[in-house]
Protein backbone atom coordinates (compact mmCIF):
# COMPACT_ATOMS: atom_id res chain seq x y z
CA UNK A 1 0.00 0.00 0.00
CA UNK A 2 2.92 2.56 0.56
CA UNK A 3 3.99 1.94 -3.41
CA UNK A 4 6.10 4.82 -4.22
CA UNK A 5 7.32 5.82 -0.74
CA UNK A 6 11.04 7.30 -0.59
CA UNK A 7 11.11 6.05 3.41
CA UNK A 8 11.49 1.76 4.28
CA UNK A 9 8.14 1.13 5.94
CA UNK A 10 9.29 -1.37 8.85
CA UNK A 11 6.08 -3.44 9.56
CA UNK A 12 3.06 -3.74 8.59
CA UNK A 13 0.56 -0.74 9.38
CA UNK A 14 -0.86 -1.46 12.66
CA UNK A 15 -4.61 -0.20 13.80
CA UNK A 16 -3.97 0.89 17.43
CA UNK A 17 -7.23 2.17 18.20
CA UNK A 18 -10.26 1.26 16.90
CA UNK A 19 -13.04 3.04 17.82
CA UNK A 20 -16.95 3.22 16.45
CA UNK A 21 -16.07 5.62 14.16
CA UNK A 22 -12.66 6.66 13.27
CA UNK A 23 -9.66 4.09 13.55
CA UNK A 24 -6.13 5.41 14.91
CA UNK A 25 -2.70 3.72 12.64
CA UNK A 26 0.60 3.27 13.52
CA UNK A 27 3.27 3.26 10.62
CA UNK A 28 7.27 2.18 12.05
CA UNK A 29 9.55 3.89 9.28
CA UNK A 30 13.10 4.53 8.79
CA UNK A 31 13.41 7.90 6.36
CA UNK A 32 16.89 6.05 5.54
CA UNK A 33 19.13 3.39 6.82
CA UNK A 34 21.25 5.02 8.76
CA UNK A 35 18.41 7.48 10.09
CA UNK A 36 16.71 6.17 13.61
CA UNK A 37 13.37 4.36 13.45
CA UNK A 38 10.49 6.60 13.68
CA UNK A 39 6.49 6.49 14.01
CA UNK A 40 3.78 8.23 12.08
CA UNK A 41 0.50 8.40 13.68
CA UNK A 42 -2.90 9.39 11.64
CA UNK A 43 -6.37 8.82 11.53
CA UNK A 44 -8.81 7.07 9.71
CA UNK A 45 -12.52 6.84 8.88
CA UNK A 46 -13.80 3.38 9.39
CA UNK A 47 -16.71 4.48 6.50
CA UNK A 48 -13.99 5.05 3.75
CA UNK A 49 -15.06 3.98 0.62
CA UNK A 50 -11.28 2.94 -0.98
CA UNK A 51 -11.98 4.13 -4.42
CA UNK A 52 -13.50 7.34 -3.56
CA UNK A 53 -13.07 10.23 -0.97
CA UNK A 54 -14.94 10.50 1.72
CA UNK A 55 -16.75 13.25 1.07
CA UNK A 56 -17.95 15.91 -0.94
CA UNK A 57 -17.82 19.87 -0.25
CA UNK A 58 -20.59 21.62 -2.69
CA UNK A 59 -19.63 25.00 -3.57
CA UNK A 60 -23.35 26.70 -4.01
CA UNK A 61 -24.22 29.88 -5.53
CA UNK A 62 -27.79 30.94 -4.98
CA UNK A 63 -28.89 33.23 -7.33
CA UNK A 64 -32.21 35.29 -6.77
CA UNK A 65 -33.84 38.58 -8.25
CA UNK A 66 -30.51 39.20 -9.92
CA UNK A 67 -28.43 38.57 -6.61
CA UNK A 68 -25.49 35.98 -6.24
CA UNK A 69 -25.11 34.35 -2.70
CA UNK A 70 -23.06 31.73 -1.70
CA UNK A 71 -25.11 29.06 0.30
CA UNK A 72 -22.87 28.55 3.06
CA UNK A 73 -23.93 26.44 6.94
CA UNK A 74 -23.33 27.42 10.63
CA UNK A 75 -23.19 24.39 12.97
CA UNK A 76 -21.50 23.41 15.87
CA UNK A 77 -19.04 21.37 15.79
CA UNK A 78 -18.19 19.08 18.97
CA UNK A 79 -14.46 18.31 18.02
CA UNK A 80 -13.92 21.82 17.52
CA UNK A 81 -15.81 23.06 20.87
CA UNK A 82 -17.34 25.60 18.68
CA UNK A 83 -19.33 27.01 16.12
CA UNK A 84 -18.18 26.57 12.25
CA UNK A 85 -18.98 28.51 9.30
CA UNK A 86 -18.74 25.51 6.02
CA UNK A 87 -19.19 24.75 2.64
CA UNK A 88 -22.48 22.40 3.07
CA UNK A 89 -20.95 18.94 3.04
CA UNK A 90 -20.95 15.76 4.05
CA UNK A 91 -19.82 11.85 3.61
CA UNK A 92 -20.46 9.83 0.51
CA UNK A 93 -22.63 6.91 0.93
CA UNK A 94 -21.79 2.92 0.21
CA UNK A 95 -22.56 2.92 -4.14
CA UNK A 96 -23.06 6.48 -4.19
CA UNK A 97 -21.57 8.89 -6.92
CA UNK A 98 -19.90 11.69 -5.80
CA UNK A 99 -22.67 14.24 -7.39
CA UNK A 100 -25.67 12.50 -6.08
CA UNK A 101 -23.86 13.25 -2.80
CA UNK A 102 -23.62 16.29 -3.25
CA UNK A 103 -26.58 17.63 -4.19
CA UNK A 104 -28.24 15.16 -1.69
CA UNK A 105 -26.42 16.72 1.66
CA UNK A 106 -27.14 20.20 0.09
CA UNK A 107 -30.47 19.44 0.22
CA UNK A 108 -30.96 17.81 3.32
CA UNK A 109 -28.90 20.55 4.90
CA UNK A 110 -29.72 24.01 3.36
CA UNK A 111 -32.91 22.54 1.58
CA UNK A 112 -32.07 24.22 -1.49
CA UNK A 113 -32.06 21.80 -4.61
CA UNK A 114 -29.23 22.78 -6.91
CA UNK A 115 -30.14 23.58 -11.02
CA UNK A 116 -26.83 23.02 -12.63
CA UNK A 117 -24.16 21.63 -11.57
CA UNK A 118 -21.14 23.20 -13.36
CA UNK A 119 -18.08 20.82 -12.04
CA UNK A 120 -16.57 18.24 -9.54
CA UNK A 121 -13.06 17.33 -9.10
CA UNK A 122 -11.47 14.21 -9.58
CA UNK A 123 -8.58 12.48 -7.75
CA UNK A 124 -9.15 13.03 -3.54
CA UNK A 125 -8.24 16.47 -1.95
CA UNK A 126 -6.67 15.49 1.49
CA UNK A 127 -8.05 17.36 4.45
CA UNK A 128 -5.26 17.36 6.53
CA UNK A 129 -2.49 14.75 4.55
CA UNK A 130 0.33 15.14 8.05
CA UNK A 131 -2.87 13.61 10.08
CA UNK A 132 -5.09 11.53 8.32
CA UNK A 133 -6.79 10.33 5.14
CA UNK A 134 -9.62 12.00 4.83
CA UNK A 135 -10.46 13.31 1.29
CA UNK A 136 -13.16 14.91 -0.65
CA UNK A 137 -14.17 16.09 -3.63
CA UNK A 138 -15.04 19.96 -4.30
CA UNK A 139 -18.50 20.21 -6.71
CA UNK A 140 -19.77 23.53 -7.74
CA UNK A 141 -23.31 24.07 -8.30
CA UNK A 142 -25.86 26.72 -8.73
CA UNK A 143 -29.10 27.00 -7.30
CA UNK A 144 -31.72 28.72 -9.02
CA UNK A 145 -33.85 31.06 -6.49
CA UNK A 146 -36.59 31.80 -8.48
CA UNK A 147 -37.54 28.17 -9.26
CA UNK A 148 -40.48 26.53 -8.02
CA UNK A 149 -38.67 24.23 -6.07
CA UNK A 150 -36.00 26.96 -4.16
CA UNK A 151 -39.15 29.05 -3.27
CA UNK A 152 -39.13 27.82 0.60
CA UNK A 153 -36.46 25.96 1.09
CA UNK A 154 -37.27 23.72 3.62
CA UNK A 155 -33.73 21.21 5.30
CA UNK A 156 -34.06 17.98 5.90
CA UNK A 157 -31.91 17.04 8.85
CA UNK A 158 -31.27 14.26 11.55
CA UNK A 159 -33.86 14.56 14.44
CA UNK A 160 -32.32 17.24 17.00
CA UNK A 161 -29.86 18.40 14.31
CA UNK A 162 -29.05 21.98 13.81
CA UNK A 163 -27.72 23.66 10.92
CA UNK A 164 -28.11 27.42 10.31
CA UNK A 165 -28.04 28.58 6.53
CA UNK A 166 -26.21 31.40 5.68
CA UNK A 167 -26.12 33.52 2.34
CA UNK A 168 -23.32 35.66 1.96
CA UNK A 169 -23.16 38.11 -1.08
CA UNK A 170 -20.44 36.69 -3.35
CA UNK A 171 -17.99 39.67 -3.60
CA UNK A 172 -18.36 40.15 -0.51
CA UNK A 173 -16.86 37.16 1.36
CA UNK A 174 -13.25 37.58 2.12
CA UNK A 175 -14.60 40.75 4.47
CA UNK A 176 -17.34 38.57 5.55
CA UNK A 177 -15.05 35.73 6.79
CA UNK A 178 -12.22 38.34 7.74
CA UNK A 179 -15.03 40.35 9.98
CA UNK A 180 -16.64 36.77 11.52
CA UNK A 181 -13.60 34.44 11.76
CA UNK A 182 -12.81 35.14 15.39
CA UNK A 183 -16.06 33.99 16.53
CA UNK A 184 -16.67 31.58 14.60
CA UNK A 185 -14.44 28.66 13.40
CA UNK A 186 -13.92 28.98 9.71
CA UNK A 187 -13.40 26.01 7.85
CA UNK A 188 -9.91 25.95 6.47
CA UNK A 189 -11.09 25.45 2.67
CA UNK A 190 -13.99 28.13 2.42
CA UNK A 191 -10.96 30.52 4.36
CA UNK A 192 -8.68 29.55 1.45
CA UNK A 193 -11.72 29.54 -1.41
CA UNK A 194 -11.94 32.94 -0.17
CA UNK A 195 -8.73 34.07 -0.69
CA UNK A 196 -8.30 32.84 -3.85
CA UNK A 197 -11.03 35.25 -4.48
CA UNK A 198 -9.45 37.99 -3.42
CA UNK A 199 -6.43 36.89 -4.68
CA UNK A 200 -7.43 36.42 -8.38
CA UNK A 201 -9.44 40.17 -7.79
CA UNK A 202 -6.39 42.25 -6.64
CA UNK A 203 -2.91 40.14 -7.08
CA UNK A 204 -3.13 38.25 -10.34
CA UNK B 1 -15.25 23.94 27.43
CA UNK B 2 -18.33 23.44 25.23
CA UNK B 3 -19.68 26.27 25.89
CA UNK B 4 -22.56 27.23 23.39
CA UNK B 5 -23.00 23.52 22.59
CA UNK B 6 -26.92 23.63 22.10
CA UNK B 7 -26.40 19.43 22.59
CA UNK B 8 -26.43 17.69 26.29
CA UNK B 9 -22.70 17.15 26.76
CA UNK B 10 -23.44 13.56 29.40
CA UNK B 11 -19.87 13.34 30.60
CA UNK B 12 -16.49 14.77 30.37
CA UNK B 13 -14.50 14.03 27.32
CA UNK B 14 -12.63 10.77 27.63
CA UNK B 15 -9.47 10.59 25.61
CA UNK B 16 -10.01 6.60 24.60
CA UNK B 17 -6.22 6.39 23.28
CA UNK B 18 -3.16 8.60 24.08
CA UNK B 19 -0.29 7.96 21.59
CA UNK B 20 2.97 9.75 20.77
CA UNK B 21 1.78 12.78 18.58
CA UNK B 22 -2.24 12.41 18.59
CA UNK B 23 -4.78 11.72 21.14
CA UNK B 24 -8.19 10.35 20.34
CA UNK B 25 -11.19 11.46 21.94
CA UNK B 26 -15.15 10.46 23.15
CA UNK B 27 -18.00 12.57 23.91
CA UNK B 28 -20.89 11.46 25.11
CA UNK B 29 -23.98 13.67 23.75
CA UNK B 30 -27.94 13.39 23.44
CA UNK B 31 -28.91 16.11 20.85
CA UNK B 32 -31.86 16.35 22.68
CA UNK B 33 -33.47 14.65 25.96
CA UNK B 34 -35.99 12.45 23.86
CA UNK B 35 -32.97 11.02 21.76
CA UNK B 36 -30.38 8.89 22.37
CA UNK B 37 -26.98 8.72 23.10
CA UNK B 38 -24.78 9.52 20.85
CA UNK B 39 -20.64 9.35 21.11
CA UNK B 40 -18.75 11.45 18.73
CA UNK B 41 -15.21 10.14 18.73
CA UNK B 42 -12.23 12.86 17.19
CA UNK B 43 -8.83 13.14 17.07
CA UNK B 44 -6.36 15.90 18.90
CA UNK B 45 -2.75 16.74 18.49
CA UNK B 46 -0.47 16.22 21.61
CA UNK B 47 1.41 19.66 20.59
CA UNK B 48 -1.44 22.06 20.12
CA UNK B 49 -0.90 25.37 22.06
CA UNK B 50 -4.41 26.20 23.22
CA UNK B 51 -4.49 30.08 22.09
CA UNK B 52 -3.48 29.48 18.86
CA UNK B 53 -3.50 27.34 16.07
CA UNK B 54 -1.50 24.21 15.38
CA UNK B 55 -0.27 25.49 12.22
CA UNK B 56 0.42 27.71 9.42
CA UNK B 57 -0.07 27.54 5.57
CA UNK B 58 2.08 30.06 3.35
CA UNK B 59 0.28 31.26 0.04
CA UNK B 60 3.42 32.59 -1.33
CA UNK B 61 4.19 34.25 -4.84
CA UNK B 62 7.85 34.28 -6.26
CA UNK B 63 8.33 37.31 -8.23
CA UNK B 64 11.27 36.81 -10.66
CA UNK B 65 12.08 38.11 -13.83
CA UNK B 66 8.39 39.48 -14.74
CA UNK B 67 6.26 36.49 -13.81
CA UNK B 68 4.79 35.31 -10.64
CA UNK B 69 4.36 32.25 -9.61
CA UNK B 70 2.93 30.29 -6.33
CA UNK B 71 5.40 28.25 -4.58
CA UNK B 72 3.94 25.10 -3.53
CA UNK B 73 5.69 21.58 -2.00
CA UNK B 74 5.01 17.81 -3.10
CA UNK B 75 6.29 15.49 -0.85
CA UNK B 76 4.76 11.69 0.20
CA UNK B 77 2.54 11.44 3.05
CA UNK B 78 2.17 8.14 5.07
CA UNK B 79 -1.17 8.60 6.17
CA UNK B 80 -2.68 9.26 2.74
CA UNK B 81 0.37 6.66 1.34
CA UNK B 82 0.78 8.75 -1.50
CA UNK B 83 2.45 11.88 -3.14
CA UNK B 84 0.71 14.88 -2.13
CA UNK B 85 0.71 19.19 -3.15
CA UNK B 86 -0.05 21.24 -0.75
CA UNK B 87 1.15 25.00 0.15
CA UNK B 88 4.61 24.94 2.65
CA UNK B 89 2.98 24.56 6.13
CA UNK B 90 3.97 23.05 9.51
CA UNK B 91 3.30 23.66 12.88
CA UNK B 92 3.85 26.65 15.03
CA UNK B 93 6.56 25.47 17.85
CA UNK B 94 6.02 26.74 21.58
CA UNK B 95 6.37 30.62 22.49
CA UNK B 96 6.46 31.12 18.58
CA UNK B 97 4.42 33.58 16.66
CA UNK B 98 1.96 32.52 13.68
CA UNK B 99 4.35 34.72 11.37
CA UNK B 100 7.28 33.52 12.58
CA UNK B 101 6.74 29.80 12.20
CA UNK B 102 5.09 30.67 8.44
CA UNK B 103 8.40 32.54 7.80
CA UNK B 104 10.35 29.85 9.06
CA UNK B 105 8.77 26.83 7.31
CA UNK B 106 8.50 28.83 4.07
CA UNK B 107 12.59 28.60 4.51
CA UNK B 108 13.00 25.51 5.29
CA UNK B 109 10.79 23.59 3.28
CA UNK B 110 11.35 25.70 -0.14
CA UNK B 111 14.43 27.72 0.30
CA UNK B 112 12.89 31.15 -0.13
CA UNK B 113 13.15 34.25 1.77
CA UNK B 114 9.76 36.40 2.09
CA UNK B 115 10.36 39.60 1.57
CA UNK B 116 7.19 40.97 2.04
CA UNK B 117 4.19 39.74 4.21
CA UNK B 118 0.82 40.89 3.09
CA UNK B 119 -1.47 39.10 5.41
CA UNK B 120 -2.71 36.57 7.69
CA UNK B 121 -5.64 35.18 9.05
CA UNK B 122 -7.03 35.36 12.53
CA UNK B 123 -8.88 32.82 14.75
CA UNK B 124 -8.65 29.19 13.70
CA UNK B 125 -9.63 27.76 10.33
CA UNK B 126 -10.32 24.19 10.81
CA UNK B 127 -9.06 21.85 8.60
CA UNK B 128 -11.70 18.91 9.35
CA UNK B 129 -14.04 20.09 11.90
CA UNK B 130 -16.20 16.88 11.94
CA UNK B 131 -13.35 14.86 12.67
CA UNK B 132 -10.61 16.98 14.30
CA UNK B 133 -9.79 20.45 16.33
CA UNK B 134 -6.86 20.54 13.90
CA UNK B 135 -6.92 24.35 12.66
CA UNK B 136 -4.09 26.54 10.81
CA UNK B 137 -3.97 30.07 10.09
CA UNK B 138 -3.25 31.47 6.37
CA UNK B 139 -0.44 33.98 6.02
CA UNK B 140 0.28 35.32 2.63
CA UNK B 141 3.88 36.52 1.58
CA UNK B 142 5.72 37.74 -1.11
CA UNK B 143 8.81 36.38 -2.40
CA UNK B 144 11.29 38.88 -4.61
CA UNK B 145 13.55 35.93 -6.90
CA UNK B 146 15.85 38.70 -7.99
CA UNK B 147 16.55 39.46 -3.98
CA UNK B 148 20.34 38.75 -3.11
CA UNK B 149 19.02 35.98 -0.77
CA UNK B 150 16.41 34.33 -2.75
CA UNK B 151 19.11 34.04 -5.87
CA UNK B 152 20.10 30.67 -4.95
CA UNK B 153 17.60 29.30 -2.57
CA UNK B 154 18.37 25.91 -0.29
CA UNK B 155 16.01 24.01 1.71
CA UNK B 156 17.05 23.35 5.79
CA UNK B 157 15.16 19.85 5.91
CA UNK B 158 15.28 17.41 8.48
CA UNK B 159 17.62 14.38 8.19
CA UNK B 160 16.24 12.03 5.44
CA UNK B 161 13.24 14.49 4.65
CA UNK B 162 12.25 14.90 0.64
CA UNK B 163 10.29 17.92 -0.30
CA UNK B 164 10.61 18.52 -3.47
CA UNK B 165 9.46 22.64 -4.30
CA UNK B 166 7.07 22.98 -7.13
CA UNK B 167 6.68 26.43 -8.96
CA UNK B 168 3.42 27.06 -11.13
CA UNK B 169 2.33 30.45 -12.83
CA UNK B 170 -0.22 32.22 -10.87
CA UNK B 171 -2.20 32.36 -13.44
CA UNK B 172 -2.07 28.58 -14.45
CA UNK B 173 -2.71 27.26 -11.01
CA UNK B 174 -6.48 25.85 -11.16
CA UNK B 175 -5.57 23.83 -14.95
CA UNK B 176 -2.56 22.58 -13.17
CA UNK B 177 -3.88 21.20 -9.99
CA UNK B 178 -7.00 19.77 -12.62
CA UNK B 179 -4.11 18.05 -14.64
CA UNK B 180 -2.22 16.34 -11.75
CA UNK B 181 -5.09 15.51 -9.53
CA UNK B 182 -5.09 12.09 -10.16
CA UNK B 183 -2.08 11.33 -9.59
CA UNK B 184 -0.60 13.68 -6.74
CA UNK B 185 -3.49 13.97 -3.86
CA UNK B 186 -3.61 18.34 -3.97
CA UNK B 187 -4.78 19.10 -0.26
CA UNK B 188 -7.96 20.43 0.12
CA UNK B 189 -6.71 24.15 0.93
CA UNK B 190 -4.81 24.46 -2.08
CA UNK B 191 -7.33 22.94 -4.74
CA UNK B 192 -10.04 25.71 -2.57
CA UNK B 193 -7.74 28.02 -3.40
CA UNK B 194 -7.41 27.80 -7.76
CA UNK B 195 -10.83 27.33 -7.31
CA UNK B 196 -11.63 30.45 -6.15
CA UNK B 197 -9.55 32.18 -7.75
CA UNK B 198 -10.97 30.76 -11.14
CA UNK B 199 -14.86 31.51 -10.08
CA UNK B 200 -13.67 35.35 -9.41
CA UNK B 201 -12.13 35.47 -12.41
CA UNK B 202 -15.27 33.60 -14.59
CA UNK B 203 -17.96 33.72 -12.39
CA UNK B 204 -18.21 36.85 -10.38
Amino acid sequence: MFAGCPFKILEQPKFVYDGKWLKMREVRFRKSDSLPEQVWESVHRRTVPSSKPDGVDVLATLHKDGKKYFILIKQYRIPMAGMCLEFPAGLIDEGETVEAAGLRELKEETGYTATKVLSCTKGKQGLSPGLSDESVNFMIVEVDGNAPENKNPKQNLDDGEIIEVVLVECDRLLPYVELICTEVHVESMLYAFALGMNYAQHFL
